[in-house]
This record gives C-alpha cells, structure tokens and sequence, in this order.
C-alpha cells in the first residue's frame, strides 16, 4: 500500500512559456523550506492561510526573482498539507533556479500527479475524481470539459456506492444466515435479493453503454469522409480545420495546442481519419488506398460520403456497408459548379468546400450526430477505459451471481460469487480501500508534473 | 501621448499546457468584473488586499470551474490598478471561457505587454526596467537572467539619470549667461564645462563598449567550428548540445523550449553557427561551401579550430584571419585514434567528440572566452539595442557640442547643441517626459500577451 509521505515535494505547476510561472511545494515542512530561499516583510512560517507575500528569492545574497508566495495551511489546501505556490516571472532559468534552491532546502521533485496522489490519500477526493482532474486539464471542447467537470464533482461515484452498499448489505445478510444454517432461516429474501441485483446489472448496462459516447468525446469523434479521387476530401478537410481555427483565434492565447486533423465544432472534438489515398497510379496502390480507407470506416463514427455534384453519385465512389451504431452524412461538393437543374436529393448537404458554401449547415450536421443531451443536462457519462474495464468486469461477475442463484447455490458460495462484484465497482472510486499502488502508480504516471 | 487608460483588461498569464493556468484581470473595475462571473463566500470587492478567494467562475449556472482568486488593490499591484489573479485549472478549454466570461462581464483583452505598459505610466518601472521584464521572462541562462535582473532593478538607470541632471544643470547656466548676456558674465564655467561633457563621453562610451557583451549574453554567443571534412564538426555540435541536453535535464520539465543548436554553457548561451558545408564533390559545391564557412567566421565572436589529431594542421583546412576581438581556439579531435607519439600543441584543447574525452575543457575553454566577471559584480551592460542607438545617438551629439565648445560657440548656441545628448540619454530610461505612442508601441509590442 501507498503510504502517505508528507516529505516536501516541489514541482512547476505551469508550462514554459508565460508571462508567470508557478511553482508548487507542498508537505509538512514546506513552509520552512520556502522561508530558507524566500525573504519578505516576515517568515511565511508565521503567515495566515490565504494570504499573498511579495518578496525575494535569494541564492545567497544573489536575487534570483522578486515573486508572490501564496499560503495555504493543512488541512485546507489541494493536497490537505501546508503549501506555498510561488508566482515568479515565467522564465525558464527562474524556474529552474527556483526549483534548485527549494531542492537544496529540502524538498525533493514531485513525481507526475504526486500533488494529486496526496489530495487522494488525505481524501479530498477519490479515485475517479481524481482521474477527472487529469482529463480537465486535457479538455480542450465543452463538451470535453463538461465530461470531466461532472465526474470531478462526483459523477457517478455516489451512485456507484450507493450499489456497493446495496450489494455489501445483501452479503451481510447472507452471511448472517451461515451462523444460523442449523435453523434453515433466509435473512435474505431470495426475490428482493434477485431483483436488487437485476436493477444493478441495469445500471451497470446504463453506465457502460455511455462510454461509446464518452470516449468519443474525450478521445474525438472519428469522422471518414470518403469518394472518389478529386471529390475535393482535402479541400473539404482544410476548411473545416480552417473554420475552427478562425473561431479560436478570436481569443488570442489560446490556439497553441490545436492539433492538426482536430476540430472543436459546436463544443465536441472531432478527429478527421486519414482518407485520402485512393489513387489509380497502378493496381497495388489503388488497393492499399482503398484498404486505408476501409479501415477509417470501420474506426469511425460518422462517415461522410462526398460526392462530386458534377459527376453525381456512383462511377469510382467506393463501396461501404455501415454498423448500425455509425451514422452516415451524405454531402454533395462543388454545388456552385453543378449543371443547371441538378437537384440535391432529400436529406443531403450541399457544399462547396473550396468557397465555403453550406458549411455551416455541414458543420451543423456534424454535431447534431453526437447527442450531448443528456451529458448536459447532468447524465452520469463513463469516459474513462479503466472504469469501463471495471463495470465490465463486475457486470460479467453479477451475471454469475445470478447464474449461482438460478442453480439454488447456497448462502455461502451465493455470497462468494458477489464479492468480485462489489470489489470490481470499487475498484473505481477506491472509496473502500485504498488502491494498491500498482492501481496507483498506473492511474497517476499519466499525469502532468506540478498537479 | 499615450494616456493612462484604466479600464479593466484581460489576459491569460500563462502558457497553455500546464497544471494550472492564470488570468490576470487589471483597471478601475477588475474587481466588480470579476465578481460577475465568480462566486464564492463573499464578493471580491469587500475582500483585502493580498488574500486568496477559493470559488467558481460560472457561466449562468454552469460551473465553468472551480478556481482561487487573489486580490490586489490600488496602488499595491504590477500594474497600481485594482488586480485580480484567477488560478484555474490548465485546460484551454476552461481559460477560453474564463476570458470570454470576461470580456462578457466588462473586460477587454490585453495588448501584449499592457499591463507592463500601465506599471510605466503608474511610474512602478522606467522605459529601461519595462524592457528587462520581458528580457527576464526570456532569459534561459544565468547570464541572461543576470543582465535582465540588474537592468530591472534599475541598472543604469540611475548613472544616466545623473549625467542628464548634470548636463540639464550645465543648459542652465548657460541659458542663464543669455539673460545677462550684456554683461558678459560666464556662470559656467567653461573649463568645468569641458571636463563635464568629457566625463560624460567616457561614461557613454563605457556603456555602449559593454553593448557587445550584453548582446551576446542575450542572443547567445557566435561560435564557429570550422575544419577540413570529416574532421568531426557534427560530432563536436551534437556533442555539445547533448552535453546541455543532459545537464538541463536533471529538474524536469524545464527542459522543453531548448532550441536547436544552442546550449547552455557555465551559465552563458551559445550559438552554433552553420559551418558544415565543406564537400569537395565539385567545384561550385565547394566553394558555396567555403563561402559559407566565411560567413560564419565573420559573424562570431569565437572560433573554434578544429584539427583532426591523425592527420595534423594544415592540408585541407580553410584560411581565415580574426579580427582582434574574435577569439580562437585550437581544438584536436579524435585524440583517441592519433598515432603514437602524437604531442598537443601549446595551448590547444585535445578531445575526441565520439568519446566525450576533453569535453570538460573545451566548455571551460569556451566559457572562459566570454567575460561575465564585471556582470556578475553588479557593472552596468547595454543589451538592449534601443538603448545603444539612443547612446550612439547621444555620444554623436556630445561631440558636436565638444567640437562647438572648441570653435567658441556662444552661450545659447551651446546650449542648443547640448540639448539633444540629453534628449537622447532620456529616451532610455522615459523617465523626463512620457515616450511617445510609436516608441512606446515599438517596445511593448515586442511582450508575450499577459504581461
């Protein structure tokens, strides 16, 4: 188990780059540490929580930096520890400078998510709340952010744990019954138990179900957008690239970690599969063209289907078959060069990717094919692979269960067989125990340093 | 002139990417802006200075996130206004909507560099300390930080500040003999005159003599590694970065704005120049290739000769002759494979750049080629190119007004000639009037947004 270490760990809380940085120290001693590099009106030792210091970091006599030293005081800050976050000018040497004489002083560089680690062991919060914060720091969409917001507020933990202990009374009941197993009693109505256990299994069901959805908003909704070689795939791709880049830039400071291929449209991330490669320079190459844009069909969620309104629907197009959770948008390209009397066929969406034309209502269409709802209106939404691993693994464990009582198993092996359940679910908060570090380890080596 | 505007701007302060990020809020409004979007125990506006609000910025009753908020009250601030600092969390998502809310609420985005703007017309910063800030926030070297952290403190503010009082004082009294001018009076004294600008001139050419120094500290020291092909250039240039690379990387995190082909040696940034080049794969190529290498040599302040120990000086090397400023060392690689009975020459640096052998001397070498002992001491060093023009400006001017003096200029002649060297000393420091909208412009326009 993952003891809770109050040795003072210290970490860059920002990225390079700024106008301010931030660096973080927090334990038991971290007051003391800052007070050996830091000189202000008074000892930060002696300061009240919540208060700003302005004063010097000094190697020596040397002034490395006039910064701002924030206290805050165990048990109300981040990690439940005394902390300091030093706002220094966001130069690279500063930090390094800074990071090196705190070290010196006694603290020791924080490990990724360490400052989380600890919010968790002193039980600020639990696990996935925890895992919630990383993916609000990645949340680049609304709808990204509303995701990780909601569970960082508690999501689906309480409901989680309201099944749990459902299921832990319903064993302790049946274990009650092995100490009276002389008498033949049932403490555990064997019908209520079933239906108790049935209702779980369809909250399971519910919860796993919204993963598609929540992994497709964390992750990106994958998009094809598939046709014939010179339907205008990559004009078409640029410009929707291109109309989000314009809606971003119009707050400056923030288009930095735009990713290429990824847009914000209407609040969802959408991730655009590579499709182009269909080309007819001889027989092997077409193949493997046609081969990768098979594959991104099978990968994505949306397949748009662009057709050249000059040519019209048919000729060199591929062929595809969709499952049915996929959705298909059919877009007609080039519609200001069409022939005159070219109709659009009903539920279609003409566009001219090279002017611009119908993008929005393209755009429009993109984003109503990811139904955000409910997950705006608060429905609990599972984004996060283990806890999905998690909810899998109980609901195939419950299924046994269920199995055990159809055959009449007795209390004991009856209980036995709903232990694993009550363990994998929770597994995701890690409320009942506290996770073994491995568990640990795995969720927090994917966080940033200084959180 | 520019006027001293306080309505309330906004601006992210950090770069995107970390754990934490932080929007700075300044003007007349900042806190009544901010209390429209942040809800916490009580508004901002009847919170202390230097205190620290937990709360959320919420969008109607969308909890956009949960941040802290630190007061600053006028004129305790950066920029003497009314402040606030938002802390969230390091999503760009969630900064977006921080500004947006904002904006929304009463604020408008920053300029870059407006808070540091506001500071100068609140008189927190001269002109030449405005400057520093942003050469502090991109200093990556202790040398760097250095000449920016002196000039902050105000560096040779105050020595040009006293040369202009005496030469403003010297104007008077010369303007003061026109009042009496029937009299034939000399209130100054001419002699002392004399003395005075010539003090004056050895000052200003002690300053811009510093110019060479503190540009190479500040843009990274030129540093040619010139020899025949297959010498090693490469080899050396990777080693030395990767020297660095391994160096830095000891505190994590800092690490990531290292630019190709510049290292941190002992403190100081080196630049290394383009001289690969040198093919004998036909006569154009080779002498392109030479014609570069010349270049290179021209342009750096050291140059780094390096022979190959098989094989000896001389045969395939390229001439070149050094200006008596540029330095040169002489450098044998593939110490390890010379002949037995190979001898290095006086003075010259023995290594092998495969090996890694004699790395520690060549970098001690090349460190102690650049002088930062007198910086290191507090002296005063002219990085800033604004401010050598401004000198060379000046110290044209003081030797008309010398040249003047000789030819017996009367009294208010002089004092015409004399008036420009103080106009152009002021232009460093701002300090005697407000800089115009163009000079101030030309400056701040060069600072990260947030700043």
């Amino acid at each position: 188990m993952m003891t809770a270490d109050h040795d003072t760990i210290v970490a860059p809380a920002t990225a390079p780059g700024g106008a301010i940085a931030i660096v973080r120290v927090s334990g038991e001693e971290a007051l003391a540490v800052c007070d050996r590099i830091f000189r202000g009106k008074q000892p930060l030792a002696r300061a009240d929580a919540y208060t700003v210091h302005y004063g010097r970091v000094m190697d020596g006599e040397r002034v490395v930096d006039d910064v701002l030293a924030t206290v805050f005081r165990a048990p109300h800050s981040y990690t439940g520890e005394d902390s300091v976050e030093i706002s220094c000018h966001g130069s690279s040497y500063i930090v390094s400078e800074i990071l090196r004489l705190l070290i010196a002083a006694g603290g020791r560089m924080a490990q990724p998510g360490e400052y989380t680690i600890r919010a968790y062991l002193a039980g600020k919060l639990d696990l996935s709340q925890a895992e919630a914060v990383a993916d609000l720091i990645a949340s680049s969409t609304r709808a990204a952010h509303t995701l990780a917001s909601t569970q960082m507020r508690g999501g689906y933990s309480d409901e989680l744990e309201s099944l749990r202990d459902k299921l832990l009374n319903l064993t302790s009941l049946l274990e009650l019954e092995l100490d009276f197993s002389e008498e033949d009693v049932e403490f555990a109505d064997r019908r209520a138990l079933r239906e108790t256990m049935e209702q779980i299994g369809r909250e399971i069901d519910r919860l796993r179900s919204s993963f598609a959805l929540g992994n497709a908003i964390k992750e990106g909704v994958a998009v094809a957008i598939v046709g014939a070689p010179n339907v205008g795939k990559s004009t078409l791709l640029n410009r929707l690239l291109n109309e989000e880049r314009a809606m971003v830039s119009e707050i400056a400071g923030t288009t930095r970690d735009v990713i290429e291929e990824r847009a914000n449209i209407g609040g969802v991330l959408f991730r655009f599969l590579d499709t182009a490669g269909i080309r007819s320079t001889g027989d092997r190459l077409e193949q493997m063209g046609i081969e990768r844009t098979m594959e991104s069909i099978r990968r994505a969620q949306i397949v748009v289907r662009l057709i050249d309104a000059q040519i019209g629907a048919g000729g060199s197009e591929p062929d595809f078959e969709l499952r049915p959770e996929q959705k298909l948008l059919t877009v007609y390209n080039k519609i200001d060069a069409a022939t005159e009397g070219f109709q659009l066929p009903e539920g279609a969406i003409g566009i001219s990717a090279k002017r611009g034309d119908g993008m929005d209502e393209l755009c429009r269409a993109l984003r109503e094919a990811v139904d955000t709802e409910g997950l705006y209106h608060g429905d609990p939404v599972v984004s996060n692979g283990r806890h999905y691993e998690a909810l899998t693994a109980a609901r195939e464990a419950l299924g046994r269960a269920l199995e055990g009582m159809d055959q009449g198993l007795p209390a004991d092996l009856l209980s036995e067989e709903i232990r694993p359940v009550i363990r994998h679910l929770g597994e995701i908060t890690g409320r009942g125990a506290i996770a073994p570090d491995e568990v640990l380890g795995n969720i927090f080596s994917k966080f940033c340093i200084g959180k």
